[in-house]
């Protein structure tokens, strides 16, 4: 454990050790720090499966360091089949994110290049790097972009300080920097606007009160930490300007799979007038499916996650039970937020309608 | 510490010594069985502050006792400006729940009518207790009128189980006996209707998880407990056939203040087409008001509720922290959901649609 780093970055490759991969163990924040090393595949694949590391560019990002991983520990008699295990493992880590998949298949893109194994552990290196490079520049412009909706809606609205509704975190800890939802909260605030930002605390897994509270907090942005259920009665009395929520896929057609609640969310926006804004990368949309709803697999996690919940308790983190002893649990870690109740999707190239047209107009090479 | 009782009821006389009211504090339930003795009007008050115990009707029978008991502990010289301190405390209490001032009220009435001290002490427990029997009696014939709606929609439906999805508490331990919300189900269960129940958790407090899921256990009523995001995803994907929930007041036009996030859910049951009802006594109407959502105060308790949590440890109730230390936390306890988006209010003299003038059919003497 470390307490005394100023993080602002959730994965890296060791500068001084090519062998290793680090992270942040999110499982432990806000309470501890904990950096943990990756060196094999095996514990990429657990780092995404069991949360160590979560949201959906970095879920790609960390998988296609595991891709470099296996290289790095295989020989040169075995490297297809490892190549070829590594591949399944990663990909059956989670089912909702595409940016597992889509970070997958470009470092198998890339591997094919070379010939020698040397050489696809070189080029696993610099395109796990690449990727991570890429994932912080989208999300950098991400923010440009959705700066400039800030502040035409301060404009439109005449108000000094904009109420920012979020859900779950798609901070910088859900990316490598600036996160996708929080990235127009970091320019904005950057940029000297008044801004305030409830933060959803996001059942079963408190992203939003454990993650983005904490990255709110770090860099001084005001917020206020509430329910899941509370963001409909803040509409219905005027105070929510905006919704933000990042992007676990998103269909061709603009229908996104998000954090479980997502969709209640953009219901009050739309029956409340609010506009209802999702940020992310083109690496999240998975361009093969249309319909959203039907074509989405929606992860289920365990029920240990509702019916336990793990806090402070003063000393160290600490799991109490909150159900009857026995009781049964369902726990579907996603919904699907349909096209039709999106206001915009907040791109690496602009901001869109959430209808294939207009994504492809932003994207034409996915005609 | 009791944990040997099977439970039946919230709040009782105590049979054997008038002095005593006694009831769960529910704050312990499902982990610990903890019997309370109420005594003074201010241990009344702090029970329903503190929320020992909670649900608009047991609320209103817990403040009658509290009258009762400040009227016992009172001298004849004393009385009038004691039972004036009494009001004003237990009214200060919460100020959603309409129950409240309107039982209050209802033994101010009684008491009125008595010349002496010990006659009014008398007609205060008389009344209290009628008050209890008359909340049980209300709460049955919900359950009835909620069963035979149960079996229409099985009947039209074609299912042999049906899913029914509540939120928060609205069962016996916030009432007296049968619950509102749970009402219909008991006597699904009792006639031998396959049925299966959605337990929102309903953060902050819980009460899904801790209480209805242990109501539900005794009972033998199949049950799952989900999140407060997740009823959305199973209404999206059918499978939610009815929801079913509670109320803290309901305007003359049929608005309804609940716990917090009922009015996210009724938003998705309008999106998915799902029946959406409320189960309400009439005690629990305000007649004095009309626009719900203008017009009902919503309580707005400790942060702490949020940013704490209470669980079991494995060997005693104990709380954590789930933020940062030092973030700042809201919480709303309940929001209203406006009674377009009711199918239908399922009350103790039938069940009506949500809009005044279906209401005042019920209630004629109300016009």
């Amino acid at each position: 454990m470390q307490t005394d780093i100023k993080l602002e970055q959730s994965i890296w490759a060791n500068p001084s050790n090519p062998n290793i991969v680090q992270i942040v163990d999110q499982r432990y924040l806000p309470h501890q720090i904990v950096i943990e090393d990756l060196t094999t595949v095996a514990q990429a694949a657990t780092a995404i499966r069991d949360m160590h590391v979560r949201g959906a560019p970095l879920i790609g990002v960390t998988a296609a360091f595991g891709i470099y991983l296996a290289l790095k520990n295989t020989q040169p008699e075995n490297w297809e089949q490892d190549l070829k295990e590594a591949t399944k493992l990663l990909l059956a880590t989670r089912p909702t994110a595409v940016n597992l998949s889509w970070a997958v298949n470009e470092q198998l893109k890339t591997i094919a290049t070379a010939t020698t194994l040397a050489e696809k552990i070189e080029l696993a290196y610099q395109n796990a790097g690449k990727l991570m490079a890429d994932s912080i520049d989208r999300c950098k412009a991400i923010g440009e972009f959705g700066l400039e909706k800030i502040k035409a809606l301060q404009k439109e609205t005449g108000k000094s300080r904009l109420n920012i509704l979020t859900h779950c975190n798609a901070g910088w800890l859900a990316c490598i920097q600036h996160g996708t939802a929080t990235a127009p909260m970091y320019e904005a605030h950057r940029a000297g606007l008044d801004i305030h930002v409830w933060v959803d605390e996001t059942r079963p897994r408190n992203q939003g009160a454990r993650l983005t509270a904490w990255e709110l907090g770090q860099a001084g942005i005001p917020h206020t930490v509430i329910t899941d259920n509370a963001g409909g009665h803040l509409m219905q009395h005027g105070m929510v300007d905006m919704v933000i929520v990042g992007c676990d896929r998103c269909s061709r057609r603009g229908d996104v799979a998000n954090k479980i609640g997502t969709y209640l969310k953009a219901l009050a926006a739309k029956d409340n007038k609010v506009p209802f804004y999702v940020a992310l990368p083109s690496s999240s949309v998975d361009w093969s499916i249309s319909d959203g709803l039907k074509e989405i697999p929606i992860e289920q996690r365990s029920g240990r996650e509702v019916s336990q919940i793990v806090g402070w308790d003063g000393d160290k983190v600490s799991e109490v039970r909150l159900v009857p002893e026995g009781a049964q649990v369902a726990n579907y870690a996603f919904d699907v937020t349909p096209a039709h109740l999106i206001t915009g999707l907040i791109m690496e190239r602009g901001i869109c309608a959430a209808d294939e047209n207009a994504m492809l107009e932003l994207f034409p090479e996915q005609c």
